[in-house]
Order: structure tokens, then C-alpha cells, then sequence
């Protein structure tokens, strides 16, 4: 379904790398800034980078039916309240994404109720089904939503996008996600299963319920990245899977946020082997199950500030730091043209990816 | 010498905490984004708070008699090539300024070698005494420096800074910066050794030598905060201790950059006690001796990237996070304006301060 993914561009990377060790600093001293602007200039396939001019968010709006179930504090209509908050500008992810020099866009792919066309174009269905006794989607709409994701990305980066954010927005949608971890990482659903919006100890017990179901319906499935979305997944999940893979195939970076699209990250690594390398955890979530995909991806998270909320907050609040690593590698000086004297001894290496 | 530091104001502070739990997001959502933005709030003593709207950077530049003693990687000169490359706007210092939205100022406080007149009309020497063998200032010249740093915030507050950060330029001043901290914390030399620039193992153990000489000469006067910074800090270090402790009596926030300006933050809080209820830690660098200067101070930080270059460079990469914080409690919607339901059951509490 994906084209084969290449990895960021070789050459790129090591004049970044000598790039580096030119600008008036001690070698290594802004430690994972240098490798992050490294990387950048890798996906660009430029060296010096350019300045990142187009950061778009695109939020997947969903819902779930085992939220009807007891997983959340906040009943399932939030989710198309919430779409019209991102709409109107009031959530965190928009205030967010104003700080930091990116533009949101909110997409109806699976809301239980109506929202505005403007964002339902390429709606799959009115929620996705109940994980722990029901598939989430038909084989269908898993492919159509997919497609959706897929799509999105591509008129991103056709519109100009040069670096993308998927965020996530669906009551209930922690546990679907914490299914996909547990499936694909081998950990037991006690290890993945967190507080989402807040939960009491009676909604985490019910959550548990039905991880812990939904997982025996997926185990079949670990090795089918397109049959585990649809069985235990939602229609939201699949179009952010799509939407990372293919901003691999288009070469385009993407800072990752919390959980939800962890767990989309996961399954899309699947889908598209080596999209991975197109990516940077923005933030560690203190949801528990963060970690763990965050390790199987082998990505290590910028910034740790106890953030849950999803909407592609993680990722947002990771973005200045962004900007912060492309530009210093466009815009220092170096010790030739500074006339600074460099170092006495052989320059440190700079450690080379967006990896641990 | 300081007048008596009050605490950022509780009525702001509990009317922030009472904001966020309105704001369209499950309470505590945003983690510690919510506890800084509650602690700007206390700091302006108005909520809503304030957009940060000029946040200054003062460099403070001084060279060390112990930069001859071979611990550090590059020679003195560098000292004043760099603060000529920060007044031509090329060192990192400057970059990540103009990223983050803030402008950056370099004074000469004891460079060993002539400046422009702009920047050197406070000068008190050239290059600080070798601590080792002597006193780095005379009573007068040390007097003078922490008034030249008081000065300085003085002057930047009342020109309207709504922030400050302090850096710093100057080969060989993680030398006396650790001898303060180990003064300070107890720690033994060899605990608060790093590698500064870059230096080998040959270097280290010079470093580690001088710390220890300085060490002793220092230990009388661990209670003496003026005494201490003569003795064994260099009138950068007391400029900068002026400044942090100004910055607290004038009720404007700081950002505390890394290991040097950590180290002056010790001394600062000894001179004005209280005073670092008006600071949050910037970054975790990867110097030794910076988390023990943090762990004393009780600050936690904010952004850990394995940075080492000072200037305030780790400072700036964290402002991007305060403007983010005061905005998200500036501008989300809440709960009644947007229309969102809340949560169904009792929203948890916030955090409540900017430390540990």
C-alpha cells in the first residue's frame, strides 16, 4: 500500500556533522540540539538546513464505543465539543501550535455526531466499534481510513508543509492505543494502562476489562498491521497510521506526540518498515505506555514536561526546539568567518541521529 | 546591601490554580506547563498573566587567572573573540535568542583584553585573580562587581523587561563556578568536575588540582557570601549574583541558564534569601556540579538536553515553554465559553509551584 520508504539523505548528514564542528562552540556542547539539526538537515537533504516555514498539525478527531464502557472521565459528545473548540481556536493544541509557528487542522474521521463539512469530507463512519467485544472497523473502511490518512499527508506536503504533527482527539481513545502497544511491544495490559483524562480506580479496573479483552481479540493479528487496526484499533488510529507512513514516503520530518500516535506510529513502522527514521518523539507522556512503544520505535522523547492531553500537544510544545537546532546550524557563525580561535586538542564527534 | 525579598503573590497564585482546572483540557493535563504558568501568574501577581513581552539576556563576560593554569580546552583570547562574535549576533547565545523571541546584551565585566566602550563602561578588572594561589578580587573590585550586576538588572527592568536570563562568557569559569558549588553543597571536589569545554584527561586533573586548591582558601567563608565570591568566585560571578538577587527584589522572573550561572545563583540566594522563589532552572546541563547546585536551590529543570555551552543558551532553549505556559493560561477557552462538558468526577489538583 506504501511506496518503500529510503532513509533521510546520507551526504546531507555528514557535512551537517562537519558542519557543526565549524560553528563557534565547543564541539558537542548543545549535545541533542546538534543531533537534531543534523537530522533535520538529513530529511531535508540539505546542508545548512532551511528554516522550517510551513509545521502543520493535523488532528484526528474519533470516537470510541468502548468509551460508552467507563474508560474515560468525560462522556463520548466532548469529542465534537472539543472539535469545535479546536475549531474556534480555544484548545491547548491551538494556543500551542501559536507559540510555536504552526497551523492546526482538525479532521472528522470518526466523531459520533455531526460536525461541519468542512472537516467530515472524508468521514468513515459514527465511531468505531466496541474492541473488546467487536472489530473496530470493516475491512472496508480499515483500508478507506488509511487511504484517508494517506491522503492527508500527501496534501500537506503538496500544500508545502515541511514538517508535520498528528495529533489525536477521541474520548476513550487511550485504550484502543494501549491495546496496540500491548499487542505489538508483549506487554501485559497492567503495564499499559493509565489514567487517560483522569480516571478513579473504578474506571481504571473497567479499563483494564477491556484492554486486557480487546488484546486476545488482536494477538492473532500482530504481524497484520491492517487486520490489528480493524480488530483492535478505530478508524482514527488507521488514518494517523497512514498519515505517518506517508510522510515517510514524502520525505518529510514529523515530530511525534503522546501515546495515541505512538500507538499509530507503532502499526504505521509495520506498514511502512523504516518510516521510523522520519520521525522524533516530541515529548514523554506520562501515560505508561508511552515508554514502552517509544523504546520499540527506539525514539527518545525531547522534552519531559508530565503532559497527557493529546491534540498533538507533546509534539507542539517539542517544535521551538525544532527551530531552535535548524537554525543554529543555518545561522552561527563559524570560527573562520568569527575569527575565533578554535580548540587546542581534536574536536569531540558529534553524535550522529534522532535516535538513541 | 539587597533589600528583603518578598514571595511571588499567593492571591495570583491561587486564582491561576483555580484558572486552570476552567481551561478545556482533563485537570493537570498539561503537567508541568500548568505549574509554570501558574508560577508567572504569581510573579506578575495578575491573572491571567501577562504575554512575556521583553525578555532580556544579559552575558556576562569575564576572564580567569586559572585559564593559564591549563583547565580548559581553549586559550583567554577566546574569551573576548566570542564576546566580539555576540556583538556581531553570530554565537549560539544570539540565535536561540532571536528564535525564542528575546534580545540578548554582552557587558564586559572583567574580560583580559580591551573591549568596545559600549559594552565595557562598568568594567572592574582585567581577568579575575588565579583562585588557586589568590584572592580573585579585592574587597572594593567585589563590592563593585555585585553592584555593577545590580545595576544592570535595574537598568533592564526599568527599560521594561518582563524576564531575565543571566549567561555567561569566559574561558575557565567552570573552575570557580565548581569551587563554589563544592564550597556551597559540601561536595567534594572531584564530584563537581567537568569537562567543561572539552577538555582531556590531562586537563581534568589540572582543573581538579585548582578546585581543591580553591577550594580551602574558600572554606572559611561559606557563610559569607561576599567574602566567598572574592575569595574564590571572579567578579563576573559576583556581577551575576548581583543581578539574580536584583532581578528577585524587583519581582521579575529568571530563567537560571547552566552550571556558572547556577553556581552564582548558590551565592545570590545567600545574599538575598528568598530570592529563588523568582527563578525557575532552565536546563539540566550535563556538567556535574549544575544538578547539585539545583538540588540545593530545590529547582527542578526544565528542558534536558545534554547541553554544556553556557552563555544562557540552555536558558533560552526554555523560554519557548514560559511563553507557551503563560498563553495557554492567557488564552485557552474554558469549560463555560467553549460549551465542553466536564469532567464527572472531581477534577484532580494542580501542582502547585515552580520547584520539587
Amino acid at each position: 500500500m506504501f511506496d518503500a520508504i529510503t532513509a533521510p539523505d546520507v551526504e546531507a548528514h555528514r557535512e551537517a556533522v562537519a558542519r557543526q564542528l565549524q560553528l563557534t562552540k565547543p564541539a558537542g556542547s548543545l549535545g541533542r540540539l546538534e543531533e537534531l539539526g543534523v537530522w533535520i538537515a538529513a530529511c531535508q537533504g540539505s546542508c545548512p538546513p532551511r528554516p522550517i516555514a510551513r509545521a502543520r498539525v493535523v488532528v484526528f478527531a474519533g470516537d470510541h464505543g468502548v468509551a460508552a464502557h467507563g474508560v474515560s472521565a468525560y462522556p463520548s459528545e466532548v469529542t465534537r465539543q472539543m472539535v469545535d473548540n479546536i475549531l474556534a481556536g480555544g484548545a491547548a493544541v491551538n494556543v500551542l501550535a501559536r507559540v510555536a509557528g504552526a497551523s492546526v487542522r482538525v479532521v472528522d474521521v470518526s466523531v459520533d455526531g455531526d460536525t461541519p463539512e468542512l472537516i467530515s469530507g472524508g468521514k468513515i463512519r459514527r465511531s468505531s466499534g466496541r474492541i473488546d467485544i467487536e472489530d473496530a472497523l470493516s475491512e472496508e473502511e480499515c483500508a478507506a481510513a488509511i487511504t484517508l490518512g494517506r491522503s492527508l499527508a500527501d496534501e500537506e506536503v503538496d500544500s508545502g508543509a515541511d514538517l508535520l504533527i498528528a495529533g489525536d482527539m477521541g474520548i476513550g481513545n487511550t485504550t484502543p492505543a494501549a491495546v496496540l502497544i500491548s499487542a505489538l511491544t508483549g506487554a501485559e495490559p497492567i503495564a499499559v494502562i493509565g489514567r487517560g483524562t483522569g480516571i478513579d480506580d473504578n474506571g481504571w479496573m473497567r479499563k483494564a476489562a477491556v484492554v486486557r479483552d480487546a488484546r486476545r481479540r488482536a494477538m492473532a493479528f500482530v504481524h497484520q498491521p491492517e487486520a490489528l487496526l480493524r480488530t483492535a484499533g478505530g478508524a482514527d488510529l488507521a488514518a494517523m497510521a497512514g498519515f505517518l507512513a506517508q510522510a515517510a514516503v514524502r520525505h518529510t520530518p514529523v515530530i511525534l506526540d503522546g501515546m495515541v500516535i505512538t500507538a499509530a506510529a507503532l502499526v504505521a513502522e509495520d506498514l511502512a518498515p523504516g518510516a521510523r527514521e522520519w520521525w522524533v518523539a516530541g515529548h514523554r507522556s506520562v501515560e505508561p505506555a508511552h515508554d514502552l512503544a517509544l523504546s520499540r520505535l527506539q525514539l527518545r522523547p525531547l522534552v519531559d514536561m508530565e503532559m497527557r492531553l493529546g491534540e498533538g500537544s507533546g509534539a507542539v510544545v517539542a517544535l521551538p526546539l525544532v527551530h531552535a537546532a535548524v537554525r543554529v546550524l543555518a545561522e552561527m557563525a563559524t570560527f573562520d568567518t568569527a575569527g575565533v580561535t578554535g580548540p587546542e586538542g581534536d574536536p569531540a564527534p558529534v553524535p550522529a541521529a534522532n535516535q538513541e
